[in-house]
């Protein structure tokens, strides 16, 4: 254990700073800011009320909110690992932005060999760093904090690379990222603790439990999270009845799922009590289901039926399904990302394809080609023209029909997945490098190695109290 | 205790998928989108970020952290309770929005046979779940969650009949919901009290105390509630001005009763000390008291005096009221919601009544009969006609004079007391049915009857450390 | 002991409604509503959604809950003095807003007579009370609730006149508070605990220390501060892109500054493991270093830069300068406040400096005169007349060249540290008077003292569960 904290001790800040460097001088050379944070860019016609920043800060400032403190509440599930999951949360967050600012800016928001930086960039960046956040909910409290900087390093350009090759190539509707997030996410996870595996911990672990408190904090923390997924599903939505569809649809999700979970929660218990995981992570598989249609007129009662078959699968998932992967297939989801993430994912999907399946113009209105952008007829059709006299300004599309979006949008599911899974698996086999200081089985679920010697001090109050 | 939880086992999973199929059928069948969130209703000229949900989402995301995170949070201070008190609070929550968008939207929200659903609806069903919450507080620890999905059951109708038969034919005006909100709470949950009457519990019970970490969750949740509450009294108010002066009166006003509890919290201690009960409620009551006047012109000043008259009628109430409510009428008031809200809600119509005789057209210009509606002159009225020459677009009102309106305010708060009374008091029979699983009096406050054995989790804990 | 709270129990209420009433009759005499609150000033041209309520109220929530939950949980962190931490915060916050309102109503928000109130003043109040608190910071354990009301009722109005005085005459640019807020709250705590130096407690004292619980408590504090600093930095920031600017600053320096605090807490560690304390509170050095310069053109790069140069600083600060100034200077810096806000506001002042010697209308275009308002020509000046032809509607200004400005920064920097420091001294030999009831050093970091008996209840508990 001195062994490898003296590694701690020099590895973390050789990573930390070398990588500091290079993100500063990356910044220096291609971030700038975009037209609306540019003073340049500013004419004495500018409003300056109307500036983007309106708009987008605050749906930002929830989703801040969601990951720091968030993501950190729910990981502290652990008895004696409930600084390992807030403050690595909060040390993989903070990196996982700052890389994504640069290689989703390479990607998605750079020309004239310039990263134009606002606050829609942030916004981006943190949808990657939940990414990265929900995949090590997989292997909680068996990593060091190097290992989940490493993993971060090497998610945040595959997770860039598939969005944008998706969004490029397969132009997909995914509004609440069911497909590119949560699915991407969970199989990322699950390629990393398939190759991180560790037999003697499926003997159970006298550390993996919680405590009163823990649970409270971790609690909390679902609250947070379920309190402002809303806005997290859609922050990036297009603005007006679409957005306003995004916020209905994800709370009634929500809603329908925590009361499924309360349900479930007590009729699987054999003494019919209420497990508080159930509560802390059940409940929050409506805004994942929701997420592929969550824009889309998809009726309220359509959310509310999401969210109750989430809620069902996230459960039944927990209870026979992770088990099994664990013990057959060596996939020890710490957190049961699979059930929250991955399940819920492919129900989303699902319901998605089948959201674009039905929708229509008489549905939607004029306004249906600017959800359906790809819809749209191409340029030089002469059904555009007819569609640009009832709405003008419709933009030419692709000419899709709703089968062949329905198909990319399959294709976008496997594609996912298969990047994911193995970039999990090899960004696994990088994490088994001694250099990453991986903390030995007894040292599992465990502040005691990475922090100064809090734990005794709480003994020393307990004593001083009990 | 095993046989009472088998019940919760069968009876708890049966009460929740009854409900949710009948409230997925009703929202499939009466309820869809309101014009700001139905695509079909906007044109090319829709200005996209002039939907109502830019107006709304803010407002409605505080209230929302409040109701889930604030109330959580807030009864949690048990010391053996702190599941029940944030995982019933967010069961019962996420039920009561549920049914109050059907129940409500049936009285206020619907035309052509339609429930129209937005933001706003939410909003308003947040109100209806706050209602059933505080409520909750006075049989917190004492009820099973069964029981309290039953009351939200029961609570949502009553108090959404009276919410729309007040507005409807009285046309009061209680911004705040001092009157709809506060008082129908407390006296439907006194009734539930009242009915539920425990003997035994006046001699005290040994679990029913804190902790030190329970008391600190608890003010956490205290605080909560206090950073958001400008938001609750202002979320429903006319927007510009009037929603402004209603953001500052709050502020005034709760900061008001904060000092105020402070003082008087050492002042009546025996030992000169402060006590975190007192921090924890007494210090909320200038947000009630400012509520029925939040929105009219009283000045600075009169919010801060509310505030300090607030905090004072409910820290003599706590220490005072309290006890002889429940030696000698039987109200066992586990939260004191009779100070917090009875008190409180009862001063706080008294000023509003002032507030609406003291005002004229001089104090509030020409917006005077926007506030106060119903004090504009009947169609047809002469004085209508000079009124619209100053005031374009003056709509034409009741005629009432300050004096009407005030017995108008009067008849609200008599009519709202009885029929909450009422309707608590036979939830509370209704509640006594053997099927709702009520705790036996050892269970109270103790999670152990309904959660699965983190109690013991905890001790192990304590035992390893200590 | 007992002495000491009976006199709590009579002079907390003495001072407490004392305080009030006066409060209550200057309110009456002379605070009245702003433009944008008052209903008179309305007309029916006035479109509501244009009121200043929802260009500042967002802001001001965010600020609010930094004031009330983040900085109450982040000096929550001694183990036998959480309630001592958040309690004393929320009754010093709440007495210093009412305050302030006052004071700086008188300087900055009256005309006619009379402090016009709206948002934008809470706004500037909940500054006035953030400086107060930090001050609080220094002294923070070793002061009984008296002496913090006390040292607020004398920081506020020597800290209004040094705002009014600094911005009237020597208009500084100094958007984020790095000189006014950071600075003058650092040097007045010190100034306050120079002279309450207390010689025992060098040794250490027993209760000087944290546990399991108070740890987490204290970084969720951390979390809510961090998450919310860019609307603190943005929020009296010009709208538009200024704003816009700010709030990526804040970002990027914060996260530079907490990677930083990751790698340096490790190195600096004998046993190479992380220190909750550094986690806790070097983190946050960023959010000020960026403050000064944080609404101009510095460029990303050099926000990132201000982040990591402020966290070693911090960091290192704690490490080595703390002790000293605790041995050899009398300075008992509790929170170490002069690492977290003196060092890094000095840099952030230098870097503000060189952000105005290196600014020209090349990089920020037209809108160059309004960030640097001082440096437009004078009422005039051909110049100005040149510039107008460009400029439509540019205001004159002092004509200031950069130069010029930057010594007026530094003029600012000098007279603030100066004020700041002699009024702190003063102050701290007010609050050495006995009517304050300090308490003895045995009774330090103790909740015991002022509150009623919870460590008892908390010790009845962990004898029951263990």
């Amino acid at each position: 254990m001195t062994k490898q904290s003296a590694n701690l001790r020099v590895r973390l800040p050789v990573f930390v700073f070398i990588t500091e460097v290079i993100i500063v001088v990356l910044y220096a050379a291609f971030v700038t800011y975009d037209e609306e944070a540019d003073a340049k860019f500013q004419t004495n016609q500018t409003n300056s009320m109307h500036n983007a920043v309106y708009r987008d800060y605050p749906f930002f400032a929830d989703i801040h909110f969601m990951i720091f403190v968030g993501f950190g509440c729910l990981l502290a599930f652990f008895r004696l690992y409930g600084f390992g999951g807030m403050v690595f949360n909060f040390l993989i967050a903070t990196f996982a932005i700052q890389w994504a600012i640069l290689v989703q800016g390479y990607f998605q928001f750079s020309h004239d060999g310039k990263i134009h930086l606002g606050v829609i960039n942030l916004i981006n960046a943190e949808f990657a760093c939940a990414v990265v956040l929900i995949s090590y909910g997989a292997v909680l409290g068996k990593t060091s904090p190097l290992q989940m900087l490493a993993m971060a390093l090497l998610e945040v350009p595959v997770f860039a690379v598939t969005e944008w090759a998706v969004l490029k190539y397969l132009k997909i509707n995914d509004a609440g990222g069911s497909i590119l997030i949560h699915l991407f996410a969970c199989y990322f996870g699950l390629g990393v603790t398939f190759v991180l595996y560790r037999p003697s911990l499926n003997e159970g672990h006298a550390k993996e439990n919680t405590s009163y408190h823990s649970d409270i904090l971790c609690l909390m923390g679902t609250l947070f999270l379920w309190v402002f997924w809303p806005s997290f599903n859609s922050a990036l939505v297009l603005k007006g009845d679409d957005q306003h569809r995004a916020i209905l649809h994800t709370f009634i999700g929500l809603s329908a799922s925590t009361l499924t979970a309360f349900a479930l929660s007590a009729m699987l218990n054999k003494n019919g009590k209420l497990t508080m995981a159930d509560i802390q992570n059940v409940t929050l598989a409506g805004g994942v289901t929701v997420g592929a249609s969550v824009d889309m007129m998809i009726s309220p009662a359509a959310a509310y039926s999401l969210g109750m078959i989430g809620g069902a699968a996230c459960m039944l998932g927990y209870k026979y399904l992770s088990p099994i992967l664990a013990q057959r297939f060596r996939i020890q989801d710490q957190c049961g990302i699979h059930n929250l993430h991955g399940l819920t994912g492919l129900i989303s999907c699902t319901a998605g394809i089948c959201a674009i399946l039905a929708a229509n113009e008489d549905i939607y209105g004029p306004s249906f080609y600017e959800i359906f952008t790809h819809r749209a007829p191409v340029e030089g059709d002469p059904k555009l023209q007819e569609l640009q006299m009832m709405i003008p300004g419709l933009k030419p599309g692709l000419g899709r029909t709703a089968k062949e979006q329905a198909l990319f949008q399959v294709a976008a599911i496997f594609s996912t997945i298969g990047l994911s899974a193995l970039g999990g698996i090899l960004t696994g086999f990088v994490l088994r490098l001694s250099c990453f200081a991986s903390p030995s089985d007894d040292f599992c679920f465990d502040d005691e190695l990475f922090f100064e010697d809090e734990i005794s001090e709480n003994c020393y109050l307990l004593n001083i109290q009990g």
